[in-house]
């Protein structure tokens, strides 16, 4: 897929799986989030190991079925995620449609800017493919 | 989540996501998979990253939305990824119904055994929940 492809469907999806290592294991959570300014951006809590990880190198993977492409699809984001401070960005945020995974937690908002995004259609699990 | 539950859920689903660490940098890729003797397996070809990664640290994420229990859901399962090598069980696993994602590369089964399985439920992310 085109870099053009892959920001398109960043922008329509509102779900994906964000992957981070922590001591050399490899870990996924399910994440909403949204697209803003070109970062991938979600709301997580303080305490969480997501929290504990900002800084460090993540990859954000969002997949589909679009019948657009009459296969399957898989866009890769691959960058550093950091916490977002500026309050102006900050009340820019909590307007996005984004919801909390943990209700009555303090917000604490990432943003990943993409240093790589690649995509590419997958046959369909159900598709004979070989 | 139970880890009854977990395991009913790796049962049923037949694609999730596989987090590798590559010098410390995450990626995720969408597999498809099936659940054999306890293992998560898949099968991917000779050259890829993940057939780099044998022996590594893996985890492996599915999640979707289940009426049963009303909201999301997500499994994540850490272990090691190995490649198969019996002949017995290699026999077995071409008769899974994997599909194949590299046409025509030689196919590399890779099997993970688990050494955690975690389920929880997480809010639909068209549900207010803060």
């Amino acid at each position: 897929l085109s870099r053009a492809e892959c920001e398109a469907l960043l922008a329509h999806e509102h779900f994906g799986r964000l992957a981070v290592s922590v001591g050399g294991q490899p870990l996924v959570f399910p994440m909403a989030f949204a697209l803003d300014a070109g970062d991938i951006v979600m709301r997580t809590a303080e305490g969480t190991k997501l929290h504990a990880l900002i800084g460090a190198p993540v990859a954000f993977e969002i997949d589909g079925w679009e019948s657009t492409y009459h296969s399957g699809w898989s866009v890769l984001v691959v960058g550093r995620a950091d916490a977002v401070t500026d309050p102006t960005r900050l009340a820019q945020l909590e307007r996005l449609p984004v919801p909390r995974w943990v209700p009555g937690a303090k917000p604490v908002w990432v943003a990943i800017r993409p240093t790589a995004v690649t995509g590419r259609r997958i046959p369909r699990p159900d598709e004979p493919s070989g």
